[in-house]
């Protein structure tokens, strides 16, 4: 049986941390988990800590169309390969914090998916070796607004508004990634529901063919493509979206 | 009269630093020249420094056919809106350094374009406030791999392979951006010259635009469309982009 483990970054004392948790205290890492198992021996109470985004990216890799029931609720033939593209690190917030949508929004909804951290420099890596490369786990919500999506055709500003890539709120490893229950809350009425099973390229596939164009440096982010069920956000909506053995992702529209 | 300086990141003794040119010597900075003007008093001859990209942005956020006569050369109507997609700071190599022509790609080529480099954070401002969130101009390459870009519908794979973002080789601050000279030679051969005056949205008007999607950092990059002429990179090329007053970006295609 593997361990998992629950990885955080965390504000404390007025500064930002790394650690995991342990019961109700978070033990403090040297550094990024990503590059130190080293404790530092300090302990905080979970209750006093604030909890941030589980790392800061130096980008953050998504991937459209990875499940067949979403790719038929938005009409799209399934890809033959992945397709990818970029949201901007400004653009995360970490669980807690509002979801604000931009005055020239229209129809903005969420996107509920697994997102991978990379734990080893990937740089043309196998499916095979791929998991050697990924940390772990965590949530992440893909926000999109569908009417600049639509008349940009690049989706730089669509998915890359601010506030618009909620994730967190742990990043888990040990877990049998390929097979987790993702789920999607709005105001408590579930409205994505789908296992990490049917997603059309597998994480380690999707890890081997970005690393094929890409190098994926420790801490990157890579999103797995969201479940059938988006819909819309509005004003004062809680979005809350759970994997599976990792948490609950938990962000209001700002009203 | 405003007074122009050149700026740059650049290799001595090792290790990364920050300076400016001034004649044959490089006088080096205390820190990244976006957030520092306190010079360390240690000057370096610049024959023996290793320049490097000008900055490590948080993202490299890109502009596409923003220039009538390219738009035209693409098959492109003009946007009514500029169009935004982002490229990996994982691609950016620095003047000097060799593009890598990956083994599946088929159509590469190369995009002279000037680039901004951000000096102060920069949210939700005008087209008029603009210039005071600019720190200076660089020369970016927007190598583009044209069967993917087709294929793919979204970019992140056609502009984001690792090499395809040659930047540099110096920030300039002080000039008329909007009124200089752009031109890109293959083997020595003039194959793109414009003027940014030919942008269909001005630099202003861009930074102003993606400040209304992303906050952008200090040292963030927001590159400006390129003009007509894009063409083939092939193996042993020689690729140099001169943009006036700041000099010529210099790459060779990997044989």
């Amino acid at each position: 049986m593997t361990t998992t483990a629950k990885y955080l970054r965390f504000e404390a004392e007025g500064r930002e941390k790394y650690g995991f948790l342990d019961g109700d205290k978070v033990r403090e890492l040297a550094g990024h988990y990503v590059r130190t198992a080293v404790l530092t021996g300090v302990e905080y109470e979970f209750a006093k800590v604030k909890v941030l985004s589980p790392t800061v990216p130096s980008k953050v890799i998504c991937i459209g169309l990875n499940y067949k029931a979403h790719a038929e609720e938005r009409g799209k033939q399934l890809p033959e390969e992945p397709m990818m593209f970029l949201k901007p690190p400004s653009s995360i917030i970490g669980t807690g914090e509002e979801i604000v949508l931009p005055d020239i929004a229209k129809d903005v909804e969420y996107e509920g998916e697994l997102a991978v951290v990379i734990g080893k420099r990937a740089y043309q890596v196998s499916a095979a070796d791929a998991a050697q490369h990924v940390f772990g786990v965590t949530v992440l919500n893909d926000v999109s607004e569908r009417y600049y999506q639509a008349k940009d055709g690049q989706w730089g500003r669509a998915k890359g508004f601010h506030t618009f890539c909620p994730l967190g709120p742990y990043v888990v490893s040990g877990l049998d990634y390929q097979n987790l229950q993702l789920e999607t809350k709005i105001n408590g009425v579930v409205k994505q529901s789908s296992s990490t099973a049917d997603m059309i390229f597998t994480v380690n596939e999707l890890v081997a063919f970005a690393s094929q164009v890409m190098i994926l440096e420790p801490g990157d982010i890579l999103t797995t493509g969201t479940p059938a069920g988006v819909g819309p956000l509005r004003k004062g909506d809680l979005c809350e979206i759970t994997l599976e053995g990792v948490g609950t992702l938990t962000n209001r529209v700002r009203a």
